[in-house]
C-alpha cells in the first residue's frame, strides 16, 4: 500500500477534436480534475504523452501544459512509454508523492492523433515497436496483434468469432458512456465479417485512435482525508517491461510483463485477484484483452476468450472489464489511455459511474500496456 | 538534502556515431556506469531522451534500453523535457529512490542526432519551442537565442565580442577532455567573425548537435556508503518551468525558472552560492551561459558576460563552468546533456576529472535547461 491517494479526476470525451490544440485538450481534463479536487495548489505535473513530437511538432509538453493550465513555473515533465505513457505518468506521480518531495501531483494523459492522415498515425504508433528489427520489415501494431491472434487461434483451437464477446461487451458499456467515442452496440454475429485490417484483426477487433485527455490529482493519503469526502487510495503500483520484439519472447502468447506487474501490484496491496471487483485492461485488440486476463491470472492460458463468452466480463459478472467502453469503444488516445483507465476505476469506486456502474465496486485494477505488452503498468485502487 | 547518492557514472564520447544505433549508445554508457558501481542489481531505468521518436522512429526507449542492457523486465520509462530531458530523468531517478519504492535506479541520457540532415534536426529541436505561437512563424532554437542575445547586447551595451570568453573557456577545457566533440582551442579574436547562424549567434557561439549517452546509478545514501568508496550525495534537486514562448515573459533577459530551481536546490541542500565549487551550466548559446549565471546569482543582471572576461569561470577561477568543455565543446546531445553534466560534476568531486580537474572541488552544481529556460533542472552534488 502506498501513502498516495486520488483526490480529483477529470476527462474529456474521446473524439476527433479538430477544434482543439493539444494544449487545450490537456487543459479541459486538468480543469475538470482541479475542480473535482477543489484545489489549484499543485506542485508537479506528470504528462503522459507518446506522439506530440511526431504528430504535433510539439515536445516539451510539461512546461507548455503547466503554463497553459495557469500553473506556470511548477515542476512539469513528460513521461513516455509508448501507449503505456498514461500509466507510466501515473506511476511517476505516485513515486513523486510517495517521496515526500512533491506534496500534490497532477497526472494528465493527453494525445491528439486525428489531425494527421492514417498512414502518418500508423507510422508514429509503430515507434512503439522495435524500429530496427520489426518496423523496418513493415510491421505495424495491428500487424503485430494479428501475428499474436493468429498464433492464439492456432495454438488453442479457437476461431475469430470466439473473440467477439470482448467487443460486444466494450460497445455495450460504451453505449452507456456519453464520453465514449463509439456509443453504438455491435452484434456478435457481425464481428467475424467486419473489414479486415491485418488478417485476422478486423475493424470490430481493434480500438480506434482518438483525441482526448484525462487527469487525476494525487496527494498523500493523510492530506487526502481532509480534502475530499471520498479519496481513492493507490493500494498497489507497479511498472515492468518485457522485450519489445515478439520474436525475442520465449512464448509470444504469454505477457510476462503484464503478469509480473499485476503480481507486484497485488503483493504491494496485500490483495489477491479474488478481491478485485473490476479490471480496466488494455483492450487495444481483443487478443490483448484475452492475454491480459490470462497473464494476470483471471483465466488459464488459452482460456481468456471464454470469459468474454460466458458473461464473466459483464458489469454483473465475476470480473467486469472495459466498464466505460474500454479502449475499443471509449476510444484509444494512445498516451492518454492509461490515465482514462485510472479515472474510470476511481469513478467506479466512488459510485459515480452512472449507467456504467459496477455494483458494489470497492477495489479496482487498471493495467496499461505499451507496444504488445513491452511495458505493463498496473495500479490497484481502493476506497 | 535527499537520501539519494550516486554510486556509479559512465559516458560515451560525444561524436557523430554513425556506426551505433541509439540502443548501442545507451548501452555503452550503461555498461560503464554499472561497471563503475560494481553492480547490475538495478530496479528501474529512467531514460532522458528528446528526439528518438522524431529522428529514429523509435519511441518506447525504456523497454528497449532495459532489454538491450541485459536488464529485461525491470521498470523503465522515458522522461522528456526537451533539451532538459537528461536533467529531468535525473530528477525522476531521485524521486524514485527517495520514495523508497525503487532501491537502485539507473538514469541514462541518450540522443542520436547526426544521422539526419541539418534541416530535419533543426525542425525536431524546434519542438522544444511553442509550435503554435513561435515555430509556426519560423522561429528555431538558434533564432530564439539570437533574439535574446541581441536584446542583451542592446539592453546592457555589450558587443558580440564580449561573449567570446565563454567559448574560449569551453574549448580550452574541452581540449583537455578526450571525450569532447571539439578538442580544439579557439581564439577570442576569431570569435566575432565566425560564420553567422542567426545574427548575432554564430558558429563559435553555439553548441554542436552530437550523438552520445551518459548514465548514473543512484541508490539510498545508507546503501551507497557500503557499496562504493566515494558515493556522491544528491544534496539538492529541483525542477521548475517557465513560459516556453519568450513573448510571454515579463523580462526576456531573466531566466525565472533557472533562478527558482537554483534557489530551491540550494535551500534543500542548506547551502549558498559561496559553497559551490563548480557549476555545469547549459551553455547551448553563450547568452544562455550569461543569463544562467545571472539567474542563479553568480552575477548581477547584465554582468554575467564579465565572469567570462575576468577569468572567474576558469578552472582556477571563482566559479569554474563547462569544466569538461560544456555543451559548447564537449557537445550537446540534446536529451543526454543533463546526464553528462551530472556525470562530470560527480567526476570532479571524486577527483577523477584528469586534466579537467577543478582543484579542491567538494560541492558542485549542474543546471540543465529546456527550450530557452522553459524547463530548468538544478542538482547540487557533494561528497
Amino acid at each position: 500500500m502506498t501513502n498516495v491517494s486520488i483526490i480529483g479526476v477529470g476527462k474529456t470525451p474521446v473524439r476527433e477534436a479538430w477544434d482543439s490544440s493539444i494544449r487545450h485538450l490537456a487543459w479541459y481534463a486538468i480543469e475538470a480534475a482541479l475542480d473535482n479536487a477543489s484545489t489549484t495548489d499543485i506542485d508537479a505535473i506528470f504528462v503522459g504523452n507518446m506522439l506530440a513530437g511526431q504528430l504535433s511538432s510539439q515536445d516539451h509538453l510539461g512546461a507548455l501544459v503547466a503554463d497553459f493550465a495557469g500553473l506556470r513555473g511548477i515542476e512539469a515533465v513528460t513521461v513516455e512509454a509508448a501507449d503505456a505513457s498514461g500509466g507510466a505518468a501515473m506511476r511517476q506521480g505516485v513515486l513523486a508523492v510517495q517521496s515526500g518531495l512533491v506534496r500534490t501531483a497532477l497526472v494528465v494523459g493527453v494525445e491528439k492523433m486525428t489531425d494527421e492522415t492514417g498512414s502518418t498515425v500508423v507510422a508514429a504508433m509503430s515507434s512503439a515497436l522495435d524500429a530496427d528489427y520489426e518496423v523496418i520489415h513493415g510491421l505495424t501494431p495491428a500487424g503485430a496483434a494479428a501475428l499474436m491472434m493468429r498464433r492464439y487461434m492456432h495454438e488453442y483451437g479457437v476461431t475469430l468469432a470466439d473473440f467477439a464477446g470482448f467487443s460486444v461487451n466494450a460497445h455495450a458499456n460504451g453505449s452507456q458512456n456519453p464520453m465514449a467515442m463509439f456509443q453504438n452496440r455491435i452484434k456478435a454475429e457481425r464481428f467475424p465479417g467486419a473489414p479486415l485490417v491485418a488478417d485476422p484483426v478486423n475493424l470490430f477487433d481493434m480500438a480506434p485512435a482518438g483525441d482526448g485527455s484525462a487527469a487525476v490529482v494525487l496527494t498523500s493519503s493523510e492530506r487526502a482525508m481532509d480534502m475530499v469526502p471520498q479519496p481513492v487510495r493507490v493500494a498497489g503500483s507497479a511498472l515492468t517491461t518485457d522485450t519489445i520484439g515478439l520474436h525475442d519472447r520465449r512464448n509470444p502468447l504469454w505477457l510476462e510483463g503484464a503478469a509480473r506487474s499485476a503480481a507486484q501490484a497485488l503483493a504491494m496491496a496485500s490483495l489477491t485477484l479474488d478481491d478485485i471487483d473490476l479490471f480496466e485492461l488494455h483492450d487495444a485488440y481483443t487478443v490483448l484483452a484475452a492475454l491480459s486476463l490470462e497473464a494476470c491470472g483471471f483465466a488459464e492460458p488459452g482460456r481468456g476468450w471464454q470469459l468474454a463468452q460466458d458473461g464473466s466480463i459483464g458489469r454483473e459478472g465475476r470480473i467486469p472489464i472495459s466498464t466505460f467502453g474500454g479502449l475499443k469503444a471509449r476510444g484509444n488516445p494512445a498516451g492518454a489511455t492509461g490515465v482514462y483507465q485510472i479515472v474510470e476505476v476511481a469513478q467506479q469506486l466512488r459510485g459515480e459511474a452512472g449507467n456504467c456502474q459496477v455494483p458494489n465496486a470497492r477495489i479496482g485494477m487498471a493495467q496499461n500496456l505499451g507496444g504488445m505488452g513491452a511495458t505493463a503498468v498496473t495500479h490497484i485502487l481502493r476506497l
